[in-house]
């Protein structure tokens, strides 16, 4: 029996929170555009534009730079799936949700999982993060670079060199600092990144970008058992995106319309002017925050320019605050969770959400929701 | 350094091949539409609209009905991660090239692979169906529905019963049948019924709609291992859709609304209705094919009306053919692969494809090339 549906009218919201964050007209305008089947050769002149400026916001020159068609998370299952062989042992820098989720994913891929913990928000110093890795002698590190559920940014370099030096292939989570702040994998030495597009690259979720050394794709060439995930399975992928162009999976054009869109806006802006905004709005955002009397949860130094967390004031019931900016103002914010539920605000300033006016709008607005939950200063 | 890219100009085809199909107008305006988080209150009203209106294409009651965040493969890595535990017997009707991916991603996943083995484009009569089953007393039965490698529908109401029978849950892959013929999945007794956007649905790719019985779910709450693909653990996702709304990934909003968009219009003509469409669409091209002096690959009563599978010729290089209609119509088709490389064309008529507008421009320009590459009659 035919029915009328009504139109589909989405509230406009003002997206704050830790991704997704806004999309530029021009990304919209390109997932409207007509698609073309996935082994189309137009679609594979697109995967190749994608390829390269995935390369320069990733920095690396890895040649096997693509998208998973999947979310975030599925880029991180990619890299421990095709990473972790049954029974290698896996060292996870642990200081927040995302470094226990890829735990959790090794414990699943049949990795030994070892961790370095650490409160959520805290970061790992050069001199510790090597001995622990020398003294666990890995297959597998595993660290978050941008740790969405508490703001903290982890450096890289001392890591990657102890880890090479036990011999071992480095995980880095990217998802919340690529095309926000510099993620620099080569010179970092990082073997597998990977992100998602709906935060610092300013498209809507939908695809995992991933890049992966040459000495990583060694150890995948030299794997004894099959990787499980047969539909994150980089080999095969490596078949369509990178070699003959055999059938895998129906990628969708769309998605990757969307994501050519929002890369070539970088490339227009300059990868390093991109990031001196993201760095210069988070400087005035921590400044107004500051000026309202509240406390960053995270070091100066180790602050993610992309997604902020401030302390909730004592007494504040974030919920409140949040609905509020949510029903009164159309603002989405963050809230934490786990160890850190109702004591930190997370606020994103990222990708096309990154600008002055949301700055100023923000620390406004949620001023005047504080002061209606109570909070003086 | 800036750079300036080009706009992305998309080249116009019609897209007549196994999918993707066309996309309506509508759907692509929902999709450049502002997307909202993925714990917006908004996109979970947009998921149970989603979910209402899948149960009604796949023809269940399921409260257990939602869309994976990945393309229709990873609908099938989901239905066979999540059902297959490592140990299972996992009995395949294989005639096609689906049911060698089902085959081996139950293998992936820890399954004992049976096969009952028929040529590529057969389909299994009721009695060897069941047979096979009662004989092998697997733990897990999967057959493909619509088989789009080979053209050809498979009926399960015989399988369904047998595996009940027989204390097996049954996968059935319906990525080419779902909104363009009865799919009806209570009826038939299927437990887990998985699909794709981007066919009879005529959405982009991007998403894997996937239903789920109250027994099969049974079987999932009594796993004793974890499901190795977090990803696709449907324990997770339910927590996420239908229960909790637990933060599992950011599902992407521009999916969901195309996916309600493409299923609006579906409610909007009436699922019957549509059914007829493709029937006779389907009826009209076979007439003409034949008309052109060329043969169906499958058999009368077993074709799917989405996918149509004529033979190619003899003497004639379906490579070429195809060349012709990209490039002088720009019209995709698709050729056969594996045991039906060079043996047939696949050519599509599915979802807002199947109009008889579209019949005659593929029999006309179909004929044309044909004769182009030394056919006669």
């Amino acid at each position: 029996m035919p029915e009328t549906i009504p139109p589909l009218r989405p509230p406009e919201r003002l997206l704050l929170g830790p991704g997704p964050s806004m999309v530029p007209p021009r990304v919209y305008e390109a997932l409207s555009k007509p698609i073309v089947g996935h082994l189309d050769p137009f679609l594979f002149e697109v995967v190749e534009e994608v390829r390269r400026l995935l390369q320069m916001v990733f920095g690396t020159a890895n040649p096997f730079t693509i998208a998973v068609s999947g979310t975030g998370s599925s880029g991180m299952e990619a890299a421990v799936a095709n990473f972790v062989e049954p029974g290698d042992k896996v060292a996870v820098f642990a200081a927040g949700y995302f470094c226990d989720r890829i735990s959790e994913m090794a414990q699943r891929h049949g990795g030994s999982v070892v961790r370095f913990e650490k409160g959520w928000g805290e970061t790992f110093g050069d001199d510790e993060a090597r001995e622990f890795i020398l003294r666990e002698k890995p297959q597998v590190v595993a660290y978050v670079q941008a740790e969405t559920s508490t703001g903290a940014f982890q450096p890289g370099k001392a890591i990657c060199d102890a880890a090479h030096q036990a011999g071992a292939v480095v995980i880095a989570d990217c998802v919340t600092s690529l095309g926000g702040m510099p993620v620099k994998v080569d010179e970092t030495g990082i073997d597998i990144a990977y992100s998602c597009t709906q935060k610092g690259l300013g498209c809507p979720p939908g695809m995992a970008p991933i890049t992966v050394s040459p000495r990583a794709l060694e150890k995948l060439n030299a794997r004894k058992t099959p990787v499980q995930a047969w539909y994150m399975d980089l080999k095969l992928l490596d078949a369509y995106y990178n070699g003959p162009r055999r059938y895998h999976h129906t990628a969708s054009a769309t998605m990757f319309y969307g994501l050519r869109e929002a890369l070539a806006i970088i490339a227009e802006e300059g990868i390093e002017n991109r990031w001196e905004r993201h760095r210069a709005n988070h400087l005035a955002f921590v400044s107004g925050i500051q000026a309202l009397g509240l406390r960053m949860h995270v070091a100066e130094g180790r602050r993610l320019w992309t997604l902020n967390t401030p302390k909730v004031p004592e007494g504040v019931d974030d919920g409140k605050v949040r609905k509020r900016l949510l029903e009164e103002h159309g603002i989405e914010i963050a809230g934490g969770f786990g160890p850190l539920a109702g004591k930190v605000f997370r606020i994103g300033l990222m990708g096309h959400s990154s600008t002055q006016a949301n700055v100023a709008r923000i620390l406004e607005t949620l001023e005047s929701a504080l002061k209606a939950e109570g909070y003086r200063r």
